[in-house]
């Protein structure tokens, strides 16, 4: 196994520290939790996180306009229950504190847990759970992926604009039905912790419906040219998403070079303009990764006014773009 | 072969209509060349470019602050001095236009050929050559790298200042000699028009000294943990510059995931703190890449207050951060 690493034990806190060094805003704390210096005071402060492995989520989009905390994970592990209730701990108001989880049975489990503790200590709590990736049938079992990013700046907007925690959570509830995901990969990642991959595959071999954590896809595929790639990803997001204008994100898996990304973004743009559909606003690059997984997902959201308005408010983090 | 495209033919002039679609400030000219729609007056207009498949470099930097002009050739491919005369004359002002190149011969052939052809057309042109990656031991012969990117911002910055062109030279030139790059890497890239790779490793080796076009390193070793990789590298950036404080670039090659681009980070820094130096200013991200390479490239800028003023002065490009 070849990682750029020092220790496997050390991979998640070692990447924390070197997150935090270029930005100023941050710090970590207990070697897993990266939150804003700047406290927010009479405001919902928001708390997202999971397994590492998906950066810049969620430690990059611990800003201004975005997250007050991100609870990190060992990578594709699910932080456990106190690490969550200290994130919490660290940020709340007297408003309350709004968890984003995306939906996996660890961390729902273990945010779920992390906010009965903070209630018992007096701590205003609830959350929101994302499922976008609609390549799984069952909506309940939906995995959260990159759609969780659109979440964590729309609740971040509403939570500058000081509305209340129900008012936040409700907002964003409305929003959820209408973000719809899809991945796919020509390359598996390698964990850096086990050296394994998450999957093989031969050199004409693409895998439709990938998620995350280097989990394989649904379908396996000759891979085809990148229209055609986008077409066959469109008509899954089309089948579960009905939206004439919309706002996509085009996010890189990680290992995805720029080149390739910014073809795909092309022929995406191409696809819309053939269906009449219009990209209200075009987010293009790596957003929530799986390490050095070679791939992309597409997510479209039904475009509004208040919606644009939300994605386009100001927010420091440097990786929402 | 497994790449995101849908012709190899088309490969460039698809990814730039792509990049040019998250930046309504771009328009593509001729298939092969990004320039900023609002055209400079009066001030010195800034022209940059080679061969593509080092994204965001160069297109990424067309922007108010940095480049006007960008010409982007094939994949690893010099573009043609008709190109880079288009480009020179797409933005050429009174002021006169300065050409930053990349030291490989096709590049420094075909920008001093457009210069000449441009200047027989009545435009003011000049050039500096940057020669910025110490592996290779003849100065004359060293590879334009990462460093690259600083003299775009730097340049930029005093052309937006209204320097002359002459002055602007003057400044470039003798910034040149205090910029240092060494870069490493793990995996090979993988040209997408050709489907080779530029190198075989095997899984315990890596390479030190590696070009940006896919060309293998000066010397190939075992790998060793991070730390050790960093030591290694500054090792060859100390015996060729000296300094105390430091601007530092810590560039991915393109297929390096944020994660362990961060874990390098943090390594470099201590590194730095190790021996008493201070790093006044940490660019950690993909700036000037070799496709899916997994590797990165350290850039070493002897600092001062003026490059540092020049480096933080706003420009509106998104992948300079």
């Amino acid at each position: 196994m070849k990682k750029l690493l020092k220790e496997k034990t050390s991979f998640v806190s070692d990447m924390l520290k070197g997150m935090a060094l270029t930005d100023e805003s941050h710090e970590v704390v207990a070697d897993s939790i990266i939150v804003r210096k700047e406290k927010k005071i009479g405001k919902v402060a928001l708390v997202s996180g999971g397994g590492s492995g998906h950066e810049p989520a969620h430690a990059g989009y611990v800003a201004e306009g975005m997250l007050d905390a991100a609870v990190c994970g060992e990578v594709f592990t699910s932080p456990t229950p106190d690490k969550v209730l200290e994130a919490i701990k660290s940020v709340a108001t007297d408003a309350g504190v709004l968890l984003i989880i995306k939906n996996y049975a660890g961390d729902v489990m273990n945010f779920e847990m992390a906010m009965e503790l903070a209630e018992m200590e007096g701590i205003k709590v609830d959350r929101v759970i994302v499922r976008d990736d609609v390549v799984i049938e069952n909506k309940e079992q939906r995995r959260g992926v990159a759609g969780t990013v659109i979440v964590h700046k729309v609740a971040g907007y509403y939570a500058e604009q000081g509305l209340s925690l129900e008012e936040i959570k409700s907002k964003v509830e409305a929003l959820l039905p209408n973000i719809a995901t899809i991945g796919m990969a020509i390359e598996p990642c390698m964990v850096p912790t086990t050296g394994r991959y998450g999957f093989d595959l031969a050199d004409d071999e693409m895998e439709i419906g990938i998620g995350i954590h280097g989990e394989k896809g649904i379908y396996r595929e000759k891979i085809e040219p990148i229209d055609k790639v986008i077409e066959r990803l469109m008509t899954e997001i089309e089948a579960n998403l009905e939206f004439d204008d919309a706002v996509v994100m085009l996010n890189g898996m990680g290992g995805t070079p720029l080149s390739e990304l910014s073809v795909a973004a092309h022929y995406l743009d191409e696809y819309f303009k053939s269906k009449n559909k219009s990209i209200t606003k075009f987010l293009v690059g790596d957003y929530m990764t799986a390490l050095d997984m070679q791939g992309f997902s597409i997510t479209v959201v039904k475009s509004d006014e208040a919606l644009i308005e939300a994605l386009s408010a100001n927010t420091k983090s440097k990786y929402f773009l």
